[in-house]
Formats: structure tokens, sequence, C-alpha cells
């Protein structure tokens, strides 16, 4: 088997510059928007990066194609393999796909119909498991033995983190330095890969990352100084149903960050109706974790110019449909 | 009564540049989007006109920001009045209010509660009416009689034209001349200014016009060479509900356009749910007129440059719903 990455040090802010480098040709530079309605509610100017135009419409093809363009000629040959049931499964698909290498996709018999097709129509090979029964880094595992792939997972990676992080580099480049930034928290690739951008090009900027309140493993671990496994939350913010950290991300945002904070998904759905009514925009619910953050602590932040990552916009229309009913 | 426009010529493609000039400092230059799925499904290059993304949510600020910056001192202290329950409404109490203007709006007494809210929102003096007994014209022409506003109706003004026109000629400006464009018509502001500025920048483009099924006047009058009224036509296209277009829209239409289509509301909807889905999107059922039409009729435009006319974004949510539960 083929190491996850040789490296073992934490990926700094040159990585992200020359992530940067790398997905020029490839990745959309999403725009920054802003909303006087967004501004007077919450009393601050708001920088949104738009991550839900990126393409497959989330951040996540960013780190996947940062680490798989780096892949010498043997690893190209064999391919890449990786378990996501969510976005990283569709980032890892079109990544491989543009760049000609073979992609594993090992995704849960139960995961959504249009996930499981939108993975395939992007060429990649699907690998199912049963989520009670069998575990997904085992069976990643003994593939990529097998078959000499490379194992690229969701977040735990330099390359992957590195990648992440041209979001924030992007906006920062737009709106020059920040007094506060807030970045939705999974297993932390998008945040600790924020954290590396901003800390560079916005030294002062408040750095909090933002989890659902069901599920505040971050907001736990930060506290106690190790990493914090928990039960998978149950929550809309689907993104966000992390366990625990990992290595790589929690050694950066332990670092960097200054706080994680929490919402309900009644916050979520709240920013989700915001986003489509006011801005005409579709977010999915794990985008809206920044956003609703943001809102929630607004009397911090008066007059202050603050940044806000939307990470994606991959939402089952049954499902918004269902959270615009209200 | 000041009368509706000393204008008595059809505008032309100098009015529109005059009024992007005129527009600079007030309106969005909305962005152009491609969509590689877009593409792929109709088989051209589509070059998509957000407007979606404009100031009050569609192009309707343009052309009544562009009236109302020509008012001279007397006007500008007496004030607007117009009719509209729909974007016009709002273009106009935005535009008025930016401009220190006093705006009346005559609305009917069903009108939907939001609109009227958002109208208001914007300081506007809402004026409510009987639509079943009462004609809102005259009542529009007795309050400006009365009080000495300056009526700038929805769509029939050489101003309300070269505004909306301002909308293509960015487009225009953006993608380089194009082989064909679709733009949603109901009384022709939009489609008219379009025309002005397509057929000055891109002399080869075919213009069309796009209907709802349910309410063809405009395909009517094209063919009939004179303006043919109906009746309100029963359609989710609330801003093509239009009976008949106007003596301006329909001169620069009937010498510009080169024809008039229809698509029917379940195609809309498909539309509605395809912007929402793969680009992330919330346009309004009238601003999916174009996108209808142009997939409908894509065996004619494989492989050629189309450009698409996203007129506006603002639907109920409670109908958004609807519409994407499918």
């Amino acid at each position: 088997m083929i190491p996850l990455s040789s490296a073992t040090e934490l990926p700094t802010f040159a990585d992200v510059l020359l992530a940067a480098e790398r997905l020029k040709p490839w990745a959309h530079r999403t725009p920054v928007l802003s909303s006087r309605t967004a501004d007077a509610e919450v009393g601050a100017s708001l920088f949104f990066k738009a991550e839900n135009f990126q393409r497959m419409g989330a951040f996540k093809f960013r780190g996947a194609m940062n680490a798989l363009s780096q892949f010498d000629a043997a690893q190209r040959k064999a391919g890449v393999v990786t378990f996501s049931s969510g976005n990283h499964a569709q980032g890892t698909a079109l990544a491989a796909q543009l760049l000609g290498i073979p992609a594993t996709i090992i995704m849960p018999l139960d995961a959504p119909a249009a996930k499981v097709a939108a993975t395939r129509g992007y060429g990649a090979n699907i690998v199912t498991y049963d989520r009670y029964k069998e575990d997904r880094e085992q069976i990643c595992a003994r593939l990529a033995s097998e078959h000499q792939m490379t194992v690229i997972p969701p977040y735990d990676h330099p390359h992957v983190i590195a990648g992440q992080g041209t979001a924030t580099l992007e906006l920062l480049q737009e709106t020059g330095p920040l007094d506060a930034l807030f970045v939705c928290l999974g297993g932390g690739g998008l945040l600790s890969g924020a954290a590396l951008a901003a800390r560079a090009l916005s030294p002062q900027c408040k750095i909090y990352g933002v989890e659902p309140e069901a599920g505040n493993d971050g907001q736990q671990s930060l506290r106690a100084g190790s990493i914090v496994s928990i039960d998978t939350p149950k929550t809309i913010a689907d993104g966000a149903q992390t366990q625990h950290l990992g290595k790589f991300t929690f050694g950066v945002i332990r670092r960097d960050v200054d706080d994680i904070l929490t919402v309900s998904d009644d916050e979520l759905v709240a920013c989700m109706r915001f986003f489509a009514e006011r801005m005409k925009m579709v977010v999915e619910p794990t985008g809206c974790l920044a956003f609703a953050a943001a809102r929630k602590h607004r009397t911090q932040w008066q007059g202050k110019r603050v940044g806000v990552i939307i990470s994606g916009g991959n939402v089952d229309l049954g499902k918004l449909a269902g959270y615009l009913a209200g």
C-alpha cells in the first residue's frame, strides 16, 4: 500500500500558493459576493466566497485536484481510491477524469442515488459497502494495497488542505485584510486551509470554525487540546457529520484558529432561505454554517469587514424544496 | 398631466449607450455565466446573462433608473407614478429612493403581500385598487394629473426600453458576436432593448422573443403585423401575463426580431429545476422562458454561440418550493 502521503509535516502557506498555481487551469475562480440586505441585517460588510459555484458544486474539487495533480507516473497509472458519500467523491471523480487517472470511490450501499449517479457520471468506479457491517477505511486500505492505488482521504492530507486553502487565498486577494473570517467545519480540510491563507495575508483576522450544534467535536477538541471523537451527529449539515478531526487538520486548527462556534439546524434553514430569497442562490445546509454563525454573533462585528465561506450548493431538490417551504 | 414621454420616435442603440452611462453608478454589471452541463445538453455554447443577480432581483431596475435619472427638477419634486404588481414596482421604488424622488405605485388589492412589503420597503407610497372593478391606467392618469406626477409605465416608454437594452449590451461586450439570442417577452421592454443592442453589435445574430404558450399575443402580433390583444393568460410566468405589446416595443420588435417562440409551463419548471440543481441559482418562472426555448429548439443551434437572458429571480419561496419538489 502506498502511504497516504509522504508528507509528515503540517502544510504551509507556501503550499497553498503552489496549489493555486496547479489549480489555475482547472478550478473556477468563484465570485466574491456582497449583499446590501445581508450587510444591513448583520451590521457589517460581508464578503461571501461562493464555492457553490465551483466545479461540481463545492470547494472539494480544489483539494482533490491539488492532490491528484501531484501523482507521479506510476500513481497515475494505478489510480486513486477514496471513501466518501458526499462532495469529496464527486470532487475526486471529476479531478481524476480531467487528469485521465482511474478513480475508485467507496460509497455506502444506502448513499443517495443522485450522488452515486453524479460520481459515476464523472467516470469513477463505485465500490459499495454496508455501513452497518463493514469499515470503509479497511476496505479502502485493502483495495489500495491490492491494486497499488493511492489513497486521497476526504480531509486529512496536506495536499487536500493546501488545495482547500486556495478558496480563502482568492477571497483575501480580492478583499484585502479582514477583521473576521467564518468557515464551516467538518473534518477540517477547508478550515485548516483557510487558516493558512488568512494567517499569512490578514494576520489580525479572527478565524472561526463553525460546526452544527449536534456535532461539536471540533469545539471539544480545541478546548481539550487533543482530538475528541463523537458518534455520527444527527444534523442536516451532511458535510459536517464527521466524527473527529484529523492529525493534520487539528494541527493547523489548534495553532491558527481562534475559536469554534456552533449553530442549530433551524439557523441553517433560515440562512438557506435567506440565500434563496435575497441572493438568488442555492446553498447546501453545510454551506450555510459560516453565515449562520456570523449572523448569530453579529453584535461583535458591527461596522467590521467579515469574510464568509459558502462551501457548496449540492442539495437534493426534494430536500431543498422542504427547507424552502418552511 | 405630464405626457408619458416627450419622445415620439423609437429608441435607438445610441439611447442604449447613453443609458449604460447613466446606470453605471447604480446598476450591477451582472455576471455572464456558462455551464458545461447546459452546453452538453443543448449542444451549443450558451452565455447566460444573469439578471436575477441585478439589484432588487430583476432587470427592471435598469429601465426604471434610466427613466427616472432623466427627470428635470420639477419632475423630481412632484414624483413618479406607475402601476405594477411585479418587478417594475420594485424597480421604480428602488430607483426613486436612490434618487430622492417620491414614488407612488398602484397595485391591486390582492397583490402578494411579499411584493407589497418589498415595494413599501423601498419607501414607495402604495395605492391599491380593485382589479375587478377599477382600471389601473385611469387611476394612474388621474393621480398624475392631480399631483403633476410623471408616469413611467412598465414597458412602453423609450427610456425604459433603452435601459433594459443595457443588459444585452453588457452581454455582447463580454461575448462578442453571437449566432442567436433568446429573450423573454411580456410587454416587450426587455426584448426591444435587447434587439437594439444586438442588431448594432452582432448584426447577423438571430433574435428570438419567448412567450408562455398560454399568452402568445406577441407571436400573433408579429405575424399579423399589428398589435393583437388577448385576455390575461394563465401561466406561472407572471412577468409575461401581459395582454398586449406597446407601440414603442412593437415598433422595434416588428423591425428587429426574427421570431417569437412559445414554451409551456412544464418546460419552465424543468428549467427552474435545472438552474437550481446544476447552476445553484434561483430563477423566477418568467426568467426561464429564454432558456426553455433554447433547449426546445436545440437542434438548430448545434455548435453555435447562443445568448440567453435570465430576466429575474423574484419568486415566492413557497411557490419555488412547490416547483422544485416536482
